[in-house]
């Protein structure tokens, strides 16, 4: 089923819903929190648009972070796409929020000023301070990331998620949508603004402002040399609009 | 991580829960039913189990049938083993019941009597009638199976179970134990019975006495050549030993 040079390849980007950290405003990262029940009900709407849109995925994409994994079952499932190949990288996680994981934001936003809050979110390339590897949020000793040597990261801007997220769009997402395969990923907030970034030309400066919305399937059409054929669509506009709105307001 | 000669490869055989068709007592194949909620708390059930055991996955195939794709995701999220990679395959498949699917197993044994029932349920080599390409519970029109061609089933006994699952034991199950991985299996009453088979050499009139137990994770140390070192091993084996009790007496 390889795609030819005149065949569209179809990408589509899932954002978890609410996890028990978003409910809580803690930041998160690489924290491996479940969802809510909102955030499972938000997963399967997400898979029931797909179902009614005839947008039927082939593979998935996850990262090795439970919110993103049981997003991508409980999606597929509704869509009745449950049996197709799944992949999963750390590539795919959320950007690493270094020392600020397991610290509430509205707290971090009151002890640090909306300027430092700000830059520590939305700047392109300023990182949170390291995580401690003892930290009882650190990642440092788990199994899942045992291979990663030097590339584990103790913090993350969104610059180094793109530098991490690189190897992963040029290799196996590159190589599943070649083959005519429409291809879901189911990542994070940050992974995603990522893809976006690179796919829409984004500038340094312009990201901070893009805010991708919660359980909403956002659609690109690629050409043959993987860029798009025109703007990403969400399959329920009116919803994505409201939910990134959302997003955009929290910590406050 | 390869394993070398003097190492353990381990196998966990793990068969899903109560699903909507068990409760309703039909047969069902490969119909993509549901697990009921019982099913779900087996399935984690299982998972649990292996965490306390310490027997973690490092891999997970599954068949391409909601119950065991299901299973599988709950079972190895209670093991905080959820990111793992995943490998699906219709040959781990529950047997194809044939015209049977989606009929009453009572009703199924008191039209047909004792003997036919029970040959069409445990012989090794008399399959259930063809199913018609059109009937409603007919997967000849279902697109996971759309590569299959002429391996699809209308029909299969468990020596055709067998025959369709053996290029998966020597493939990407060999390759996975031989890696040194621990490698889980969720998958379905008939498919681990030809598994079992294979291993503990059963004889093909002997096979039909054995039955498995949902939910019990059944383990297997294999040696270089992928023989049984000794014999399956479950986790909790007198739970195993009363639900194997409960599924030989299905269609009572």
């Amino acid at each position: 089923m390889a795609a030819t040079p005149s065949e569209d390849r179809t990408l589509v980007l899932l954002r978890h819903g609410e996890s028990d950290w978003n409910a809580k405003n803690l930041f998160t990262g690489w924290v491996d929190v479940d969802l809510t029940d909102k955030g499972r009900a938000e997963a399967a709407a997400g898979g029931r648009l797909l179902r009614e849109s005839g947008l039927l995925p082939d593979v998935v994409h996850t990262s090795l972070l439970r919110r993103a994994i049981t997003t991508a079952a409980l999606s597929l499932d509704a869509a009745d796409r449950h049996w197709i190949p799944v992949r999963r990288t750390w590539r795919l996680n959320e950007r690493h929020y270094g020392a600020l994981q397991g610290k509430d934001k509205k707290q971090t936003l009151a002890e640090y000023g909306e300027e430092q809050f700000m830059l520590w979110r939305r700047s392109f390339d300023t990182p949170p301070p390291e995580i401690d590897l003892d930290d009882e949020f650190s990642q440092a000793h788990d199994p899942r990331y045992a291979d990663l040597g030097d590339e584990m990261p103790r913090t993350e801007c969104l610059a180094d998620v793109i530098a991490r997220l690189m190897p992963w769009w040029e290799g196996d997402a590159a190589a599943d949508l070649q083959s005519g395969r429409v291809v879901l990923v189911a990542a994070h907030g940050n992974s995603l603004r990522a893809i976006v970034k690179h796919l829409d030309g984004i500038g340094d400066d312009e990201i901070a402002g893009l805010n991708i919305p919660t359980g909403q399937p956002l659609v690109y059409r690629l050409g043959d040399d993987l860029r798009p054929l025109g703007p990403g669509e969400y399959l329920d506009p009116e919803a994505a609009a409201a939910a990134a709105a959302a997003v955009a307001n929290q910590g406050r």
